[in-house]
């Protein structure tokens, strides 16, 4: 039997530690290849590139390792991976990550990494967007790479049942310090922002963005409360946003001309 | 009594024909004001600006009403119009579009019209994406302004139960061609891409995305079956992805350790 192919992507950009990580335990796994930003891409959302064309350039930074880097955004990535690289290939599996930076909570929707992911489970793939809960560029991917490895292999042979996509946040720390795995839902959450206001050299007036989260969410079931008590989090989501149980309160706004 | 303020955005760009629209209708209810991408920024989903500055400037282009284009992402139009230009007034409603081309379906993921009125409502605020099923520079904003005028009304009269975000779509044709208004649920689709591929002035290969939609859906109440109907469509949303379906089914995942 031909290994599985397992396609990786993020949105911190191809040169980024966490990719490398994910790509190493991947390795195990499957034949793997790689198609990620050319330049980091956090806080794109699920963008994609409309008005411009995109470049794709095989780089060779992974070993024997395909690997592509792409002009575009995560979702572009993936795009582009599906519909022209491999498009007679079928793709088992798509890891996205390992981001570095929390993508619990509201921060999905913001979070190029799991978008990329939710594209892929889009086209019917098996996805799973990977977050270690520190922005270090030098952060330690141990633990990420040992809960990457345990659920990569679990879902490549049990499966993902009722969903094709799953949102994986893993506490900092030593594999030692994490206590466990909770399947979950998303907490409810904002971010409370303030931005930084100054002058440029050419004496422009400019905003820079900056905040923390607030978890609103009282639930204890939720992702934030079992990352702030250490076990790596799992969070089955989905690309449906209609507000079901709005639809019978809203018929006010039906009618029949 | 004071006027509402009503906050008007999009992603086509200040300039476009569909926000003038919109500034119009909204200006009959309350005090108007506009903030908005100072280029097109469709597709651009619910990306945010974090390695850059943003810049704000104020424009005069539709009359009394003070309006301001800004150099980043629809979402971040929103953040500065609530938490710098306008932190110390209440917004009463925020209002995006019109935009050119349809945001039903999976397209709301995509949608930096839908994403700047999500932005608003995790800050609380009531909120309403409207989008016309015609891309062009020129379509006739007639009908659209005509059911914005009604809907904003009886939101504005009555609030919006169990809910914080509205999508509108409104079928392309005039006032006299739709026939009526539906509540209803997102349709599950996907698009189906094809990269326009090709070779630039300097030899170099590009892909250019295009694609077309594809209803997945079999339940004819969703947006896209009432559409081709001609009819109006409105999907309460939300900004929860969990697919709480798939909790149990996936506990094979949890541990304790």
């Amino acid at each position: 039997m031909s290994k599985p192919l397992i396609l990786v992507t993020n949105d911190d950009g191809i040169t980024a530690p966490g990719i490398r990580a994910l790509v190493e335990v991947a390795s195990e796994f499957g034949e793997v290849v790689v198609v990620a930003p050319d330049k980091p891409q956090s806080g794109q959302g699920h963008a994609i590139t409309l008005n411009n064309p995109i470049r794709l350039r095989k780089v060779n930074i992974f070993g024997d390792i395909e690997a592509h880097e792409c002009s575009g955004t995560p979702v572009d990535c993936v795009k582009l991976a599906k519909k022209v690289l491999y498009k007679n290939r079928e793709v088992a599996l798509c890891v996205s990550g390992v981001n570095h930076g929390s993508n619990a909570s509201i921060n999905i929707i913001y979070s190029g990494t799991m978008s990329a992911a939710m594209e892929a489970s889009l086209e019917g793939i098996n996805s799973i967007g990977f977050s270690l809960l520190d922005f270090s560029h030098n952060a330690d991917f141990g633990a990420s790479k040992f809960f990457a490895r345990q659920i990569i292999h679990k879902i490549l042979k049990i499966g993902m049942p009722d969903t094709k996509l799953l949102n994986v946040n893993i506490p900092k720390g030593s594999v030692n310090e994490i206590k466990g795995i909770k399947v979950c839902k998303q907490a409810d959450g904002i971010w409370d922002e303030e931005f930084q206001e100054g002058t440029d050299p050419r004496g422009q007036k400019y905003y820079w963005l900056n905040g923390v989260f607030l978890n609103l969410d009282e639930d204890p079931d939720t992702d934030i409360n079992w990352l702030a008590h250490q076990y790596v989090t799992i969070v089955p989501s989905g690309h449906d946003l209609t507000n079901y149980k709005a639809i019978e309160p809203l018929q006010f706004l039906s009618e029949e001309i």
